[in-house]
């Protein structure tokens, strides 16, 4: 457990979800672009709420808890925290009583066995979005799974990743109405994840080969309420059968690190024809990317950013200038970024 | 190339397709039961068919080789292999001329890059079928997979196993009216197979653990032709959603050994519930076979046979006894199989 009032830095990576052909369920973490949070705990005086939220960024999100998606997260874990804590009456009121002198309440003696009491404790959190929000790389997930694993970090790691992924969600939830975890998995487990069932929750880690990955975020909005309002509610049984050989292909690809069955069977015959429509240049941009010799690629998450990997850099960087033209003769602004696959996910830098 | 009227043997392994969750992509092959064929290069005289099919069981399978589904993959086979050949026309003059001498025929210099002509050479293909037709093991598969990989081998290998496969669907479309592969590819390439895509024809082969297998036939008829057609055309997005993530976590739970996520993974939220229903005692047997200790199981290709998965003998010999008790509760015929993975497909006796 760390101190009371010590800040610790935290490091969450963007996330590409559905990889394609993997719609809720395949995501990937990438080295590049992150946001930056620092966190602590804090003696609350009364009234005090016990998250505080700090923007560093510009982008005026939510600072109240229940609306922000870090604090929809934290709620989330101090209730499972609380509900499932017995709480250490002592400490608790050694805790109390030190709670005016912030000198001797960093020295008290918390241990990881030790838990602490939200009704004293609270969280204070600086977060500074360089994932920009409703760019379709996980912005969203990128807030609640960095403020889940700070606090978990904070309170000598109580909970599994498996337990963050949970509380993360919430977070999700609140930015787009849908707890998927397509996102928040890669983000916390870093590498490639594969969410087998939400209820209950199972998330499996996935090898795969050394992949770079361009990405391009062309400066329009694609709220994700609207990207999932417009999918049809059905599908046909022919069309499920072609996604499913594809995911089990793409699947199979990364554990065995065949390039080339990596780039077949990165092909969705269901979600991106349809969502596809709300990003303009899509097809030319596709069409120009595997020209140029990427594996495959299409939206990442509900876009608008658009994602292509590549087993070698220079084809990344190839596939980036693609990009640049695209949007460049389209008129439209956007930026990009030439990474790889991140395999950590949140760091912490205590 | 086998010289002509040298017989060859050949087993052509039992299948379960689908695999639970892949429906139409998954499928493996078991090392009981199987068909038995015997199959030479016979020289034809005027007017005999360049297929001739004896059959030494009791099923009384139609001998029109246009009609008999090792017959059809056949026909294939010839057509592709007449239509790519350059006719090597002194050697096909040989062949003509040693037609009534079948031990100058024995003898004749045909090399692997020699091709023969099916105007004066035919098949000659005796079958004895083990694995009774309509049980849903893969009884036409082992048919057509069997004739075309003896074939292969009595021409010297001219072709791939992907050939094959294709060859062989063609077999399935006389069966079942479809060019399904999910049995023919595990039949020719033994271990599980996933079907990636039909058109083009991609097969992908999939590590997997030792894993046993117990098979039960209740001898009730389900047509193929049936089971298809009362499935919807239709399905939820949701419903897709959970297949995919199962079989996402099939495959990497295949090729990473972790039999717990196989076990999870084994699941079908989209057939089963519609099919299971043509097969008297489904529920209770599965019920039944998860409480013995079997990872999973359910309905092999379109029934009526259900199979299911254990990591140990014993627990497979377990299941065997709690399909037993089904059957001989309901009061209906029934054999049973207690066997593991073929990893090897077709096997030929030269």
């Amino acid at each position: 457990m760390v101190p009371v009032n010590q800040w610790i830095k935290i490091k969450a990576p963007a996330t590409v979800a559905n990889m394609v052909c993997g719609f809720d369920i395949l995501g990937f973490a990438v080295n590049n672009p992150y946001d930056e949070m620092e966190m602590r705990l804090v003696p609350r005086v009364n009234g005090q709420a016990s998250i505080t939220i700090i923007n560093l960024d510009d982008y005026h999100l939510p600072t109240d808890p229940e609306k922000n998606v870090a604090g929809a997260a934290l709620i989330a874990l101090i209730e499972e925290y609380t509900a499932n804590s017995i709480i250490e009456k002592s400490l608790s009121s050694e805790m109390d009583a030190n709670s005016k002198n912030t000198d001797a309440a960093e020295s008290s003696s918390c241990t990881k066995n030790n838990l602490i009491d939200f009704a004293t404790i609270g969280f204070e959190i600086k977060i500074n979005k360089l994932i920009k929000p409703g760019s379709g790389v996980g912005s969203s997930a990128a807030s609640s799974a960095g403020a889940v694993v700070g606090a978990n970090y904070l309170l000598g790691n109580p909970f599994t990743k498996d337990d963050l992924v949970r509380f993360a969600m919430n977070g999700e939830k609140v930015a787009s109405g849908v707890k998927h975890a397509d996102n928040i998995a890669p983000c916390i487990h870093g590498g490639v994840t594969l969410v087998r069932s939400i209820f209950p929750l199972e998330i499996v880690a996935l090898p795969s080969p050394t992949l770079f990955v361009t990405i391009v975020h062309p400066q329009i909005e694609v709220r994700t309420a609207d990207a999932r309002s417009i999918l049809k509610q059905n599908v046909q049984l022919k069309d499920a059968i072609k996604q499913w050989g594809n995911i089990a292909g793409l699947v199979a690809g990364l554990m065995k690190g065949d390039y080339d069955l990596i780039g077949r069977s990165l092909e969705d015959v269901i979600i991106e024809p349809v969502r596809s429509i709300l990003i303009p240049g899509f097809d030319e941009l596709k069409k120009a990317c595997k020209a140029v010799g990427a594996l495959g690629g299409g939206i990442s998450g509900s876009g608008p950013s658009i994602f292509f990997l590549s087993k070698e850099k220079e084809t990344a960087l190839a596939v980036e200038q693609e990009m640049k033209k695209v949007y460049e003769n389209l008129g439209l602004a956007y930026h990009t970024y030439v990474t790889n696959i991140n395999q950590t996910g949140v760091e912490i830098e205590g």
